[in-house]
C-alpha cells in the first residue's frame, strides 16, 4: 500500500508535514509506504532535519505549490505540477492508492472532482467527520461542508455511504443512521428533511433510527452515522470546534475533551469518489498529520472507494 | 407592571414554578407584580407550602391544562379555561403586560399567533436565545426553531428584530449583525443565506458585520446578533445544551461554562407578536423560573413589542 501526501499544503508545510510522516514510520505496517509529494529539495533538507537516519520515503517531486489562499478551480487547473495536481495525477494512475493534504480544501475537493471523478451513481460525494461520543463511541457526520443546500434524496444516499464509512472502516456491525432534525417526530423540520425522513424510514438497506436532535450529539447512544446538509454539518463541527477552544481558553483538561481535538481526529474523508482522499484541517501540526495519515491508511485497507462503486454497480443504493 | 406566570406547565410545575416566583418576591421593584395563572386550589396549597407569610401574589384561576405532550393546536383551542388560553386572554385584554410558561412551547406559540397575533408586517415571529460569550458578552440568536425553512427577506428581518432586543431589553447600543453561513466570504453557503448576505449588505438600518462561522460562537468578538433559519438555531442551541450535559458528566465546574446551564438562561421570547411572551426550557426547576420572570420583566420594560410595532408602522424594516 502506498500513501501519497502532499508535502506544501497546510499552515505549517512543509516542516510540520514531513514531521508527522516521519512519526508514523516507525510504526507502519510491512508494505505500507509514505508517498512524499512536494519540491523535493525541500523534502530532502526538512528528512535531513527531522528523519531518523533509516528514515525510508519516497519522494516525488512536484514543482509547483497551491496556496492556501488560492482560487481552487483555477489554480487546480493551472499549476498542473503542484503538489495537490501531482498526488491526484498519481491517484488515478494506480501509482498511490489514497492520498492526504492539509492543503487547499476547495482545491482538493475540485482535484477530486476532475481528476479521479466522482463515481457514477453518486449524487454529490460528502466530507464526512468523526464524532466523539462520551462512552468512547465514535460517529460518522455527513455533509460538513460540500453541500449547504441538500435535497431528499441526497441526504438517504449519504445514510448509505455513511454506514458503509462505519461499517468497513469503523468496524461497527449493522450502523445505526440518525438524520439531525429540531424535534424527534417525523413531521418535524425543513421539508427536505421531512421528506428525506420518509425516503429513509422505507428504506431496507439502511438501519435509520429516525430523527436526531442537537443534544443527542456526543452520547453515548448517538446513532453511528448522522445524516444532515452540508450546512448544519458545517455548523456542528465548528461549534464542538469553539467548544474545545473554550475548554482550552478557561484551562480544562479533560482526556474526553481532548478528542474534539482536531489534532487527535486526523481528517476529513472525501466519501463518494473514485478514490481514497482525506483532507487535513489547514491548521494541522505533527499530531495531526500523523493522525490524518492513520486514517487514510484505515480508508485504503478497508478498500472504501472499491465497495460503494461495487454496491452502486449492482444497483442497490 | 404585572406579569402573568403559568402555574400549570412545564416538568416540574405546579411546586418549580411557585418556587421560582417565591425567590422574585423579595427582589420586585416597586410597581411590579406576579399574577399567578392555574388551579387556585392548588396555587394556595402550594403557596402555603412555599411563601413566606407576606408573600403577595395575584392568583387567577384557571381550571384547566395543556399537558406537555398535548396536540398544541387542538388543546389551545379546546381548552379554553387552560392556564396558557388564559394567560393570553389577559395579556390580550391588557390585564398583564408580560406573559411567561415553561409548558408545552407548541401551544404557547399557537396562542402567541391565534390570541394576540403577530405585528402587521412582521413575515414570521421568531425565537431567539441568548448566547454567552467569553469575555462576558451576550448575543441575542434567532431563530432557534419556529422556521426550519427561511427565506432571505425573513433572514433581514430577524437581523431588524434581533438588533432591537439587543438594543432595548440588553442595552446594546449600535448592535452588530452577524450571518450564519459556512464560510467568510460572501458567495459561500446555501441560496437563501447568500441571497440574505446580498440584503443585509445592502440595508442601512442594521449594522451588518458579514457571515460567521460556528467555531466564532461564544467568543468575545461574537456579534451583537447571529441570525440563522430556525433550523441551523435549533442544532446550535441543542448542541451547546448537550456540551453542557458533558461537562456536567465531567465533572467539569468552570463558571463559564455554568452561563450554558439553561438554569441560568431564562427563557427564549417570542418576538414579532404583539405582546411580551417569553417561554421557558419545559425541564425548568426553580432557578429557571425564576430567570424567567427576570427575563420577562426585562422585555417589558424595554416594551419590545410596542418598540418594534412603532418601527414597522413608520415603514422601517
Amino acid at each position: 500500500m502506498r500513501i501519497g501526501l502532499d508535502v506544501m499544503g497546510g499552515d505549517y508545510a512543509p516542516s510540520a508535514i514531513i514531521e508527522g510522516a516521519v512519526d508514523m514510520l516507525g510504526g507502519l505496517d510491512n508494505g505500507v509506504a509514505i508517498v512524499l509529494i512536494g519540491d523535493e529539495n525541500i523534502i530532502t533538507a526538512e528528512i535531513e532535519a527531522h528523519a531518523p537516519p533509516n528514515g525510508n520515503f519516497e519522494i516525488v517531486h512536484a514543482s509547483q505549490v497551491i496556496g492556501m489562499g488560492d482560487h481552487p478551480t483555477r489554480a487546480f487547473s493551472e499549476k498542473r505540477d503542484s503538489s495537490i495536481a501531482v498526488g491526484y495525477g498519481m491517484l488515478k494512475k494506480g501509482l498511490i492508492d489514497g492520498f492526504a493534504s492539509a492543503g487547499n480544501t476547495g482545491a482538493m475537493l475540485v482535484g477530486a472532482s476532475y481528476s479521479v471523478n466522482v463515481i457514477p451513481g453518486i449524487f454529490r460525494p460528502a466530507l464526512a467527520a468523526l464524532v466523539p461520543g462520551i462512552d468512547g463511541n465514535t460517529s460518522i457526520l455527513l455533509d460538513i461542508g460540500i453541500n449547504p443546500d441538500t435535497k431528499p434524496d441526497v441526504l438517504l444516499q449519504y445514510g448509505v455511504l455513511g454506514s458503509m464509512y462505519a461499517h468497513y472502516v469503523l468496524g461497527t456491525d449493522n450502523p445505526s443512521v440518525g438524520l439531525i432534525n429540531i424535534g424527534e417526530e417525523e413531521t418535524k423540520g425543513s421539508s427536505a428533511v421531512r421528506s428525506a425522513y420518509e425516503l429513509m424510514n422505507d428504506n431496507p438497506d439502511i438501519n435509520f433510527v429516525g430523527n436526531i436532535e442537537g443534544h443527542h450529539l456526543f452520547g453515548g447512544r448517538m446513532p453511528d452515522v448522522i445524516v444532515c446538509d452540508g450546512f448544519v454539518g458545517n455548523v456542528i463541527v465548528k461549534e464542538a470546534e469553539a467548544f474545545y477552544l473554550l475548554c482550552r481558553k478557561r484551562g480544562i483538561n479533560d482526556p474526553f475533551f481532548e478528542r474534539f481535538n482536531y489534532e487527535n481526529i486526523g481528517g476529513t474523508p472525501i466519501i463518494g469518489v473514485n478514490a481514497n482522499v482525506v483532507i487535513g484541517h489547514g491548521v494541522s501540526r505533527r499530531k495531526a498529520v500523523k493522525n490524518m495519515l492513520l486514517q487514510t491508511i484505515d480508508v485504503v485497507k478497508a478498500d472504501l472507494a472499491n465497495k460503494i462503486k461495487d454496491r452502486l454497480q449492482n444497483g442497490k443504493y
